[in-house]
C-alpha cells in the first residue's frame, strides 16, 4: 500500500500534482480555499478535506502548493494546523526565494515539522510524466524517504542540497536561462518585423542555430566554472567581436525605435568588463561584471 | 576552371575565406593593408596583390571582409578602383548594419557595380564546413551566379531577398537571440554563484533544459508569425505564472546584489504588456511590445 499525501491547494499545478498521487495509487486528501477547485479531484478518487487541519491530519506527509510562500504560511501558523503537522513531512512546492523556503523551513524547525523545498520546472502537462523535472533540497534523509512519492510526480526527480533554498535558487538560475533567450527572441523578433524579414525565415534559421547557440551556452557556463576567462586556442569568440558585432544589433533598433531596454543592460555589462581590459579576453569573463556596480 | 576572386582583408576572417577559396580551386588573389598578414595565403597559393587596384583588376569577382563598412567605403571609392570594378561583381561580407549595407550598393549601382551583400554566422574555424552559414541578399541573378562560389566557404548558403540590407538584418536578429541566451546564461551563473549552487550543477540543468527552452523559442516565433496571442489550449504558459516566476528571481537576485540592469528591461516589457491588458494571454503577446516606448 502507498503511503497517504495529503495536497493544499487545487490550482492547475496542484491539481495536476493530486492526479498524478492518485494515479501512482497514494490514498490522496486533497484541500483547497474555495472547495469548488477540489471537485474533479474528489470525482477522481481523492478525498475532498473540509479543513486544513483535517487535510494535515489524514498523512504523514503533506504537499503544498498555493500562490506563494505567504499564503503558505498563513495557512500552516494556525496553532492547530502546527500541532497537526508536528512529526510530518511538509514538502513545499510552490514557487518562490530561496530566503522564503529558508524562513519556512526555520519555522518548521522550530514547531518539530521535517521540511523539504521544492520547485517545479514543468508545466502542469508534464506533471506525472518523464519530461517533468522537480528539484528538491533539504535534508538528505527526508529526501530518500520521500523518493517514491516525488518519482509519481516527475520523471527527473534531483536533489540539490541540505539547505532548503537552494531548489527555488537554481529553479531562478534556470528561468533566467529560459527568459534570457524568450527575450532575445522577443528582440530577434521585432528586428525582424522593423526589416520586413518573414517570421518563418527566423524560424527556419532558429532551428539551423540554436544547437549552437547551445553549445555556446554550455562553454559559457564550463569555462565560468573552471574561471578560464583568457582568451586560448579553444575560445570561439573574444570580447572584441562580440562587442563590435552587438554595436551593429543596437544601431539597428535606433534606426527602427525597438526598445533597447535590454540591449542597455548588455552595454552596462560589456562595458564595465572592457573597462576592466577584458577586451580580448573570452566572452566568459563578462561573468566577472555581475555584481553590484 | 573555377572563376578567378580577390579577396579584400586578411583578418582572420578574410584569411579562411581566401584559404577555402584556394581549397576549391579558385585562382585567388589577395590584399591586405598590412601586407605581412598575406603571407601565410601566398605560401597557401594566392596571388598577393601590390595595390586594392591590382587586386580588383584580377578577378571579375572580388570579397570584401574588412573592419567595418567605412573601411569597404574608403578603399572602393579611390577613383582608380572605383574605374576597375565597373561591371563586376562585389561581394560584401564585412559585418555590419542593413543601412549600411544598403548605402554600399547604392554607391555601387551609380558605378555600375553589381553588389551582394553577406553576413557570415560561423566563426573562422566554421569558414569551408558544412557548419558554416552564409546569409546573402541582393539581386538573385548575381546570388545564383555566385553561388558554386558561396558553397566554397559554407555549407549552408541562404538567399535571404533582393534587399541588401536583409542579410545584415537577419544576421543582427540571429545574434539578438544569442546574447538572449548568453546574458542570460551570465544571470544564472551569478545566481548560482551567489546562491553557492556548483556550475556543473548549472551544466547538467542546462543540458536537460535546453531542448525545452529551444522549443519555447520555436512556439514563441511560431505564434508572433501567425498573430496566436490569445492563450489558447496550446498555450505552454501565458503571461501570469510568467510574471510572477520572474519576480522571484528579481528578489533574489536584489537580495544578494546581482546586477538588474537587464532584468529591468524584461520588467519594462512585462508591464507595457499588463498594462494594456495581456496579462493572461500568451507569453507571445509581448512580441507587440518591443517598439519604441
Amino acid at each position: 500500500m502507498q503511503p497517504a499525501i495529503s495536497v493544499l491547494g487545487m490550482g492547475r499545478m496542484g491539481s495536476a500534482l493530486a492526479h498524478a498521487l492518485l494515479k501512482a495509487g497514494h490514498p490522496t486528501t486533497v484541500w483547497n480555499r474555495t472547495p469548488a477547485k477540489a471537485a474533479p479531484l474528489a470525482a477522481a478518487g481523492a478525498e475532498v478535506a473540509a479543513s486544513v487541519r483535517n487535510a494535515v491530519a489524514a498523512s504523514d506527509i503533506v504537499i503544498v502548493n498555493v500562490s506563494d510562500y505567504q499564503a503558505t504560511q498563513s495557512l500552516l501558523r494556525d496553532p492547530d494546523v502546527t500541532g497537526t503537522l508536528k512529526g510530518k513531512l511538509i514538502i513545499e512546492l510552490t514557487s518562490g526565494t530561496p530566503d522564503g523556503a529558508r524562513e519556512v523551513q526555520a519555522w518548521a524547525g522550530r514547531h518539530g515539522i521535517r521540511y523539504l523545498d521544492g520547485a517545479i520546472l514543468a508545466t502542469p502537462d508534464f506533471i506525472g510524466t518523464e519530461a517533468g523535472t522537480l528539484l528538491i533540497s533539504g535534508p538528505a534523509a527526508a529526501f530518500e524517504e520521500s523518493r517514491a512519492v516525488l518519482g509519481a510526480l516527475a520523471g527527473n526527480v534531483q536533489h540539490i542540497g541540505a539547505d532548503p533554498g537552494l531548489a527555488n535558487a537554481l529553479d531562478s538560475a534556470v528561468l533566467a536561462l529560459m527568459w534570457g533567450a524568450l527575450f532575445g527572441a522577443l528582440q530577434s523578433i521585432a528586428v525582424c518585423r522593423a526589416e520586413a524579414i518573414d517570421l518563418e525565415t527566423l524560424g527556419k534559421q532558429w532551428s539551423a542555430t540554436a544547437p549552437v547557440i547551445d553549445g555556446l551556452v554550455a562553454d559559457l557556463i564550463k569555462r565560468s566554472a573552471a574561471g578560464r576567462y583568457a582568451a586560448d586556442d579553444k575560445t570561439l569568440s573574444s570580447v572584441s567581436p562580440h562587442y563590435g558585432a552587438f554595436h551593429h544589433l543596437v544601431e539597428l533598433m535606433a534606426a527602427r525605435g525597438i526598445d533597447r531596454t535590454i540591449t542597455d543592460g548588455y552595454e552596462a555589462i560589456f562595458r564595465r568588463a572592457i573597462d576592466a581590459g577584458h577586451l580580448h579576453d573570452d566572452f566568459a569573463s563578462l561573468s566577472l561584471f555581475m555584481g553590484r556596480p
